[in-house]
């Protein structure tokens, strides 16, 4: 297969929340009191809610830098692309990159909605979050109807508001939440605990997956203080290997046997040896640790239930044997600096050279349509949305490197795909 | 290569240190100081140092229990095997596991010798792990040349006496010293610190390699307080991954372009991933981090410069081609609960099946002695010391599992490695 010919639909980009989203969600008696952003006196942007300020306005969405400032965190609307908080320029910029569809994670509510979590008045908390993945579904996936993966933040501090908000969300045609890889570092129970039963439980009934996406513990693994920012760069995506143990280990998988759960931006990798692991450990260990997995071993179930991405993981698909195929699925990561945009056909296009095609459209699209339901070639014809055909549409997408300073272009001509490609040594 | 030919030779293995270790070696002026192993009112052992017990006399040294008993550490002698600390017992022990030589870590003083470093009088903390190194060489190790590879403890207290004891120890022929994966947590500088130049430099000078065992920030990764065990036990060697990073971004391998370190228990299947990891941060974020490695990657540089080593790695082994054969080692981690023993060979075998007898015994032996500048083979001829050979000598040794409660025998016939290896299910 050609790579103008993938069809790529990534299970894990990000949206920056634009400032009027509330204006046609939040009750009317809430209407004063829903997040506002506000100009703060050093000039940069806040999200203001019970006079509590947030100031990650754009997590890490430092797409189109030039890369020697991805070290910058974003402080204001200015300093971050459009596309990651308009949609209109967000699906030109899917259009640039080729990719068909997305699934966006929130940005200043955290991974699960940690934010309207801390609300005083809980009431107000429920009441902004649903706001909120009213806004996600019906105006930023609503815009564009074949193009995003809606998923739902979780009102966390409650499992039973939990259960109703993924029943009420897969009402709207909703079959993805986000939630933490580690309640317990975000000052819950943690996975072990049934606490959770009520929200597995919905997912489970409703075909939800919830999505554990690496940072969701509010924590990072931090080796020491003074190691340069490149070993948390490195450690980010393995870290996840703690909630995999944790899942295995624990009841959840096999209480809930239909419920599936995801790890967003975990790698591939790493995994088999994490299988082989698990199973060494059952047998070595069970006689008195006690688990009991029946007629199953451990990586069974994991191969089962637990989808998996990632954005470049040439070694993970070389080792796609020892995985479950119908189980990988691909990311782009837009706008983060991990993010292959706007080359992911081409950071992709080496690895599945010479897969079958059958396999390349699982990775690439099917499996991610299948697991979250969504049914983008019921919208939008499949020839519409190969890489070839949404580039053909993105020839006016300025796609030069903006200086984080005020988005300053540091060029003047507009800069296309395939200057990057000739520029760029490589972004595999 | 059949299994009975093999050559093995285990990088990683424990001792328990026996009572009358210092008997030959503290300086007389120091004889009364040196700690002891006391009887407690419990029945409990505990070595006493300075008024300060350590109740640590083997740690998880559970070899030949029954596996449900794994979980309970052994809290005095007599519920250890003997093996652990009668190096003659020990020498049988290997004999019946096919095993040629071994490289024992330490147990009571922990990974890099922090009980002797918290000693008030630092003069008394120094002769006494002085007299544990030449306990460990003369008479450990000395009791059956080209069986034991030597290996250091280090006043890691004082990065100059830490240089100091590796040139004294390598004039003994010791060729390893153990330290910590990660010196911060421990109570001192980190990796990335110039503090331990000295130490490095010595290494690197006297050709010693470090040693950097699973477990030696003395902290373990808890994800949560209600996990169960086996999720401790599952990301045990992975958690390595950390030093691994923290090693390839700091300035010591690039500072020092002779030193070796190795990961010891760390597994080798996840290092695949890992390289390709660290190559793309190097790639993405290197205008901004600074990171320089002139004209090789990162990878490069960790697989000249880290050795590598399992216990049983299937997917590791099948997926050689994407480490460098020349550092993989093998280990059987006598007398922990994740050893082999005594069926290492067996363990081993399936995953070497159809690999070229020279990459088996680069990965069985060659490598390992090559690296450690063991002369096994100058002591002791080959043939004695293959698989076969050694188990012929061991025909006597009870390998029938001994309840940990006094080490009762569960049965009363001597069982032996045909009999253990048609009862287990597997240990692979």
């Amino acid at each position: 297969m050609k790579m103008e010919d993938f069809v790529l639909v990534s299970v894990d980009d990000h949206l920056v929340e634009p400032p009027d989203m509330f204006k046609h969600h939040i009750p009317a008696k809430y209407r004063d009191l829903a997040p506002k952003v506000i100009q703060r006196a050093d000039g940069t942007d806040a999200w203001v809610f019970e006079g509590q300020e947030a100031t990650n306005v754009g997590l890490n969405a430092v797409a189109g830098r030039p890369p020697d400032e991805y070290g910058a965190e974003p402080t204001k609307f200015a300093e971050i692309r459009e596309g990651c908080y308009d949609v209109h320029e967000r699906v030109r910029d899917m259009n640039a990159n080729g990719v068909a569809a997305s699934l966006n994670f929130p940005s200043y509510p955290q991974f699960c909605g940690q934010y309207f979590a801390r609300a005083q008045d809980k009431d107000l908390g429920l009441a902004v979050l649903r706001a909120y993945n009213d806004w996600h579904v019906d105006e930023w996936c609503g815009a564009y109807p074949g193009r995003f993966i809606p998923q739902a933040l979780p009102p966390i501090w409650d499992p039973q508001l939990m259960a109703a908000e993924v029943h009420r969300m897969a009402g709207k045609g909703c079959s993805a939440v986000t939630f933490s890889e580690n309640p317990e570092k975000v000052g819950y129970p943690s996975l072990h605990n049934e606490h959770w039963d009520p929200f597995w439980r919905a997912c489970s009934d409703t075909g939800t997956i919830v999505n554990l996406h690496i940072g969701s513990s509010s924590s990072v693994v931090i080796t020491s203080l003074d190691a340069p920012v490149d070993t948390m760069i490195t450690l980010q995506p393995i870290n996840i290997v703690q909630a995999a143990a944790d899942l295995v280990w624990s009841p959840v998988l096999r209480k809930f046997p239909d419920l599936l759960l995801a790890l967003s931006e975990g790698g591939i990798g790493w995994i088999p040896y994490f299988l082989e692991r698990i199973d060494r450990v059952y047998t070595m260990h069970r006689a008195w640790t006690k688990q009991d997995f029946g007629d199953k071993l451990p990586s069974e179930v994991f191969l089962e239930r637990i989808v998996t991405c990632f954005i470049v993981d040439s070694f993970g698909l070389r080792s796609r044997d020892a995985l479950n195929l119908d189980m990988v699925t691909w990311e782009c990561d837009y706008p983060h600096s991990d993010s292959t945009w706007p080359l992911a056909p081409e950071s992709l296009a080496p690895h599945l050279d010479g897969m079958p095609d059958a396999e390349i459209n699982k990775i690439t699209h099917e499996n991610a349509l299948r697991l979250y339901q969504f049914d983008m070639f019921g919208k939008i014809p499949r020839e519409q949305l190969t890489v070839g055909a949404l580039r053909a549409q993105a020839g006016d997408v300025d796609l030069g490197f903006r200086s984080s300073e005020r988005l300053k272009k540091t060029g003047t001509d507009t800069v296309t795909v395939l200057d990057l490609a000739a520029k760029l040594p490589t972004i595999n």
